[in-house]
């Protein structure tokens, strides 16, 4: 199906190869780029002016920046009122630590729980937009819930291949969505393997993060959303916990967008991004220190936080690039440190966050004891999704 | 602790008994009125000008509408981003029974995951700012999870007393939120009659339905934004599932508000309110239809919806008054429709709803089959939790 944007708000423009450069076509169905067989990245055209104004205040999902987002016609939406999610000041826990500014996107507010909403949402509706009518995904859990419930919203099929470890909770969710469900013996990429085989006649739409080019600009939304709720302000360091990746390299890709727009004054200076893993499966931190070339070899394990047990993350060069860029890092966190950031979050500033931001506040403190962070730096922890689903694996632990 | 409302935005200017109408001081400590020892419900200066514009667009949380509600001043907001929740419509399920428009309120995207967050930020924010130290409250679930992570962002000790048969993920995360848990042989009345006693010296704040009068204003936000997600209109019927009401009566307080306040325009028809509760527990529906006089006596089961097992509510005499003022009814839905209910949301709109939500779906069929809500008819749904902390009980049930 070939789409036109005529008649539509959005600035979408073209797809290029995140390797070479080289231009595809936004407006027919694309997956990994053919040249190089990386992911695809959506351009907007920028350069007629565009101002804030753009951004529908009475929108109050992520939706509220059509302009910037890649789907060309209102009724192929498909949401259930995503995003937009509280950033919140954390001050008790400040206080304790002696921080001067220490805030949390809460992203468990999503639907379906996770930060996977947005990109969901957007690979879900551009799905329907080129008329796909079912859609598969390899999962740790999350990704999974969030097409599920997406597909059923647009009316779509969905099959979600997980990991057989994974807790319950989200298969049973899959289920109450009426979505098809696979358990595989292993990690994601084992998944991800099993997807492949089982969908080899390109029945289905692949949704595997990365392997179209639109989950990515649904969570490119956090970026703009942080700036939006920071008064077109950034924080000095920004802690993410990358599996995949895909958040990490999103909300970069929404700071130099809101850069070239202008939305973001000349003196306000990107933050450091900082990718938090898994020590238990830990890639990235692998690549970044020289320990290996690339991922494509690493020996991961199964880790509390689910999410974070990606061993061969596709966007692992998009994640170098994010880290050198801005002067971030990497750190890993044991399974005990996420549990130690989940009780801090829950007992001083009331959130029961995902094994993932229990990590990603652990993470901080790390890097404060090491001086990478400093005390009087604005701190944003991003926390991925609400620890509910997680219960099954975390149930006993809360007092230490 | 005595306050003072100078230089606070908001217009609250006393409390009143709901039997009597005797005036009580909004600015001092109160539970129930010493008069009549029922709720007493607090009263705003409307008599000044107030125009819509007084909303904080910039604020996407309840307290956007911080002029018409009771906390004089923002440093004792104890908040973590709760409300404005979506708005939805659901366009497939309404084709499917031939609906002319069908919305869903969906209050599962709220902190804790439910419509409780609206109440205890509330309560505990001025719980805060009457200088308490701690609360304590009976619950059968979703109130007590989100008491004890309001009293965690706040510095606050929460005592959470809740049915020994509650699933388990409403007893763990209240202990990720550092509260301390008794169970309780029995109902929510059990929990009620327990902390009364433990609570004899009164030294924590009991915040039991309507025992004191500020989860109620919380609460009514639901109201308010239902009016300015639908343009200041309002639906022809809103299905609310009704344990302790006070969502019921406090969205009912919004409409009579904001038509003093002229933000609905006077040929804005108010709502037929329509409760609905639990076969196994509706002493709401046998006083409604005359088999018992009141409540006091009835004898209430165990239900997949545990905030519906309310068999004593204190606010019966107020949601009567709301059923008889809008035209309303009350209806009551089996355990296996609650599920039905919930498998029509989840398959057809990707939505996982508590059982309450579920129940509210099949009671509007019901309704829809008897006549009483006609299919052109504007039919409003609210959701009040998402479905994750009552896994337990509904695992396995998602195929019929």
């Amino acid at each position: 199906m070939k789409l036109v944007a005529s008649e539509s708000l959005s600035r979408l423009a073209a797809l290029h190869c995140s390797a070479c450069g080289t231009e595809y076509s936004a407006f027919d169905l694309q997956r990994v780029s053919a040249c190089c067989n990386v992911p695809l990245v959506a351009d907007y055209d920028l350069h007629e002016p565009l101002s804030r104004a753009v951004i529908d205040q009475a929108d109050t999902s992520m939706w509220r920046y059509g302009a910037l987002l890649p789907l060309l016609h209102e009724e192929n939406k498909v949401t259930l009122g995503e995003g937009l999610t509280p950033l919140l000041r954390l001050p008790r826990l400040a206080a304790r630590y002696d921080l001067a500014n220490l805030l949390l996107k809460d992203e468990g507010q999503n639907p379906t729980g996770s930060f996977k909403a947005r990109g969901l949402s957007m690979a879900v509706s551009k799905a329907k937009e080129l008329g796909i009518e079912g859609c598969i995904i390899p999962t740790a859990g999350n990704a999974g819930v969030a097409l599920a419930a997406y597909c059923a919203r647009g009316g779509l099929k969905a099959v979600v291949v997980m990991p057989r470890h994974t807790p319950a909770a989200f298969k049973e969710e899959c289920y109450w969505y009426g979505a098809e469900v696979e358990l595989v013996d292993g990690l994601i990429s084992d998944c991800g393997a099993r997807v492949r085989q089982r969908n080899a006649n390109g029945a289905l739409l692949d949704i595997s993060t990365l392997k179209e080019p639109y989950r990515l600009e649904g969570k490119k939304t956090m970026g703009y959303e942080i700036a939006e709720q920071l008064g077109w302000t950034l924080p000095d360091v920004l802690l993410y916990p990358a599996g995949g990746g895909t958040g990490l390299i999103g909300i970069w890709k929404a700071f130099q967008e809101m850069k070239q727009l202008g939305w973001l004054a000349p003196e306000v200076k990107l933050p450091r991004m900082v990718a938090v893993q898994a020590e238990n499966c830990c890639p990235l931190l692998e690549t970044y220190e020289g320990r290996q070339s690339n991922c494509h070899a690493y020996q991961g394990r199964a880790t509390l936080a689910n999410g974070l047990a990606v061993p061969h993350p596709l966007g692992e060069a998009m994640m170098l690039r994010v880290l050198h860029e801005s002067n971030g890092t990497v750190v890993s966190v044991s399974e005990e440190g996420m549990l130690a950031g989940m009780r801090d979050l829950g007992q001083h500033e009331g959130l029961f966050v995902a094994p993932e931001g229990g990590a990603v506040w652990t993470a901080a403190r790390q890097l404060l004891a090491t001086g990478e962070i400093q005390p009087h730096e604005n701190i944003l922890l991003l926390n991925t999704g609400n620890g509910q689903k997680y219960m099954d694996n975390v149930a006993g632990r809360a007092r230490g």
